[in-house]
């Protein structure tokens, strides 16, 4: 997995940090954070917090002695060893888009399907620069509602040998998502086997969002403690589109986002002492004219910067970025506001990123094409947050003195030594001169980008999967979707 | 103009640098550098330097007591007080595209012609985010070759009112550059005191070329020579695609930058100790499969980080960046190779930005439509470079006060005070809902970015000029055109 061991970008002076840590302070013991979850709010008062209705009062100290509690770094198992994971530290991990009800396919437009969900998959999966196809890649509407977090966590387990995301839409979801997970890890020796390799090392890492502002709901809490209990990894992450979910101020936003993850945090480390968590930030803006969401803004690239930080600050993994648009298609919009958002991802180093290949439309689309863009995005950051090496032998004397002065580096032994390696190599960009470019058919990233998702899904090969362990996750698909009424 | 009051991205360490700093000393010194100039020549062996041939052999001591001559900073001037700039420090000017003899606009790619130089010089006076035009924004093909210089002088002269760069083509072409400035400022009082008024404050900016590797040519070299007994500023600039003019790895590609760069501006300090200039670099690769110049890519972003860096261990202003792509069209991959050079350009805190709007297909075509998503690059990155204000007002307690958790802040009376300014407001970015986006025609960013430029040429004004100046900038005109037989 790729290790940032580039420097961090910082922008937030010490007593910018001072005047954020006071804001958070007086938002979490002054006005208090809402947690629509008895079992929550019951917790929280045993702990000592004030509690009125369903609004929790906090002692800000006693939120910093829970956030101690929580590892600086954790690992995440893959059932394929060679794909686990490390969340934290210098290390990032890359996750595809989440959440999409629809799919773009070229100039097609449509529902997302239980099809697409296994095809995105695949694609996640045959691309070495993602760690994880993620969770929920695209919504397939298809599919029954009630068991659909079955088939989805069946087919990001079968298609794929990485780790992935669990179910949040309802506690009985993630029970069922850590059963299936437990199985798949059990290698053959059962699912009580594979429970406990979960314990050991967390193999699910799963998105518990805040109702920003200053709400954490109730499904989404029962789905956390289901996996904090189990000791799998949760990423609580305030949703702020400032202008709607926070004020129109970016500290205020930042002051918001450190109280609501924080509070979640504090929480899952109530349930569990000790219990992997991320803290979790989603910050775009909307459009003040119109109230859309908009992504890829300098104030999201600004957000983020000051998100990695503060996370550091805290001593806590953090999850932000990915390879946000607004844009409808894979245009140059697309292009340029999706490296917005991914060259400060890079630049903070986040840990752990999601949305990191497919979201077009501000996440209402899967795009198969913006897909392919964002692999190209993501490898061509994996090349430039790779420190040079520099030293005598990489000055190359020797080749100025083959060459000599207005001669060129084509044919020097020092190039050739290396060519096939020096440069990073696109898988989507063209450089080819004009007419060469037109007898190919003039196509643009657009449209080469077809060509190369629809060659990827042709070549994909599934990873092997003991059959015994496959049909035990597959009656246990059957049965509980029997049980769900579907 | 814009000033970058974020903290600069470095990336080389001591030890990095001290490499670097020998490798140029050696290559300068056992290696040597090519002048093709008579007059350089002599210059430099007069001034002690060891001269064989047309190679000189620097002592690289010698070289930085010429490099301590040059000003840190400096101020150029526009005919427009308004548009004054100051180069160095931490402020950045952008200059449009340079050099492409062919135009784009929409399916149609072409020869540049002479209304196609002033339609782009239009559209750099119509954005603020320009501080100039550039110089040859295009190239005129439907203008007479040897007096080009002149229709082009005139253009940037009577179409904006801000700064512009000298032509470099020759010796008498940079003298004609001079002539015609030295009318343009004289506000009336003649051709003389306008040169006085440039010998106090320079107004031309001109790009002087390296012939990399390690070669300075003779019509650059005799440009050079004018602008800088003139006391106008000179960019001195290695023109290096790594793999072809320098060996294939970044740091020898940084250390020949060093080398050319710094001989080139010794030369400039030796002709006229103390004149303005800037430290070049014009860094990217080419693809080692098909030799095609390649850009926006990671190596040529890590090169950018690094001159800046470079560039302020010698105290000098710097040049480097833009917003390059290889792509033929304003597409995905167009929006992305721009900021992939843009983006770094703003973290290196570059001083003098050419290329930043226009450029496409590797700099042989200035497109219309990308000069378009460009200014929206530039007005992006103006406004995420802003440092934020972080203090209690800003962390807007009294908004959450107002809303309370699970609200929103839409109509919340700090949002009503700060609805218009908080956020940035795209020019060309859209983030209409799909339903709109179709009811509006479904254009993508290229396809919008059509009307947007065609709307700002039809609404140019041309910025008032004394009748009696432009007469006798066109008097100047014509009586050379005729001299020189076009």
């Amino acid at each position: 997995m790729f290790r940032n061991r580039m420097p961090r970008y910082e922008v937030l002076s010490q007593d910018a940090m001072a005047t954020l840590d006071k804001g958070w302070r007086r938002l979490v013991s002054e006005l208090g954070v809402e947690f629509m979850s008895q079992r929550a709010l019951d917790l929280l008062g045993a702990a000592g917090q004030k509690i009125e209705g369903d609004k929790v009062f906090f002692d800000p100290d006693w939120i910093l002695e829970q956030v101690a509690k929580a590892p600086r770094e954790f690992d995440l198992q893959a059932r394929n060893p060679a794909h686990d994971l490390h969340i934290g530290g210098d290390a990032m991990a890359f996750g595809a888009v989440y959440g999409p009800p629809f799919v773009r396919e070229g100039q097609v437009r449509r529902d997302a399907t239980m099809e697409d969900f296994r095809n995105f998959t695949k694609l996640a999966q045959s691309f070495p620069t993602l760690d994880s196809a993620g969770g929920v890649i695209c919504e397939p509407n298809d599919a029954p509602l009630d068991s659909r977090h079955l088939d989805m966590t069946y087919a990001l387990a079968t298609l794929t040998d990485k780790p992935f995301m669990g179910n949040v839409v309802s506690g009985p979801n993630a029970i069922d998502t850590i059963e299936l997970t437990s199985i798949l890890l059990g290698g053959g020796q059962g699912r009580e086997a594979g429970r406990a390799r979960m314990e050991q090392t967390p193999a699910l890492i799963s998105l518990i969002n805040c109702n920003s502002p200053l709400r954490w709901d109730d499904r989404m809490l029962d789905s956390l403690f289901e996996y904090a209990e189990a000791n799998q990894a949760v990423v609580l992450t305030p949703f702020i589109l400032m202008g709607a979910m926070s004020p129109v101020t970016i500290p205020a936003a930042l002051v918001q986002q450190i109280a609501e993850a924080l509070t979640g945090i504090a929480l899952a480390q109530t349930i569990r002492p000790g219990c992997p968590v991320v803290f979790g930030s989603f910050l775009s803006n909307i459009d003040m004219q119109s109230g859309s969401p908009t992504f890829g803004t300098p104030e999201s690239g600004m957000g983020l910067l000051c998100t990695g930080q503060i996370a550091r600050h805290f001593g806590l993994p953090f999850r932000s970025g990915g390879t946000l648009t607004s844009s409808q298609v894979p245009d140059a919009q697309a292009g340029y506001e999706a490296l917005m958002t991914l060259l400060p991802t890079f630049l903070a180093g986040t840990n752990w990123v999601m949305h990191s290949a497919g979201w077009l439309e501000g996440g209402l689309v899967a795009g198969y094409e913006k897909f392919i863009v964002d692999i190209e995005l993501l490898q061509m950051m994996h090349a430039e947050f790779t420190p040079l090496e520099i030293d005598e032998a990489s000055l190359a004397f020797g080749a100025h003195e083959e060459v000599g002065a207005g001669g060129h580096f084509l044919g020097a032994m020092h190039t050739m030594e290396r060519f096939r390696t020096c440069f990073y190599r696109p898988l989507l960009s063209s450089s080819e001169n004009y007419e060469r470019w037109m007898r190919n058919g003039g196509n643009d990233a657009a449209a080469r980008a077809t060509k190369i998702y629809q060659d990827k899904l042709a070549s994909y090969e599934q990873p092997p999967l003991d059959e015994a362990i496959r049909e035990e996750m597959e009656e246990f698909v059957v049965r509980r979707r029997k049980e769900l009424g579907d």
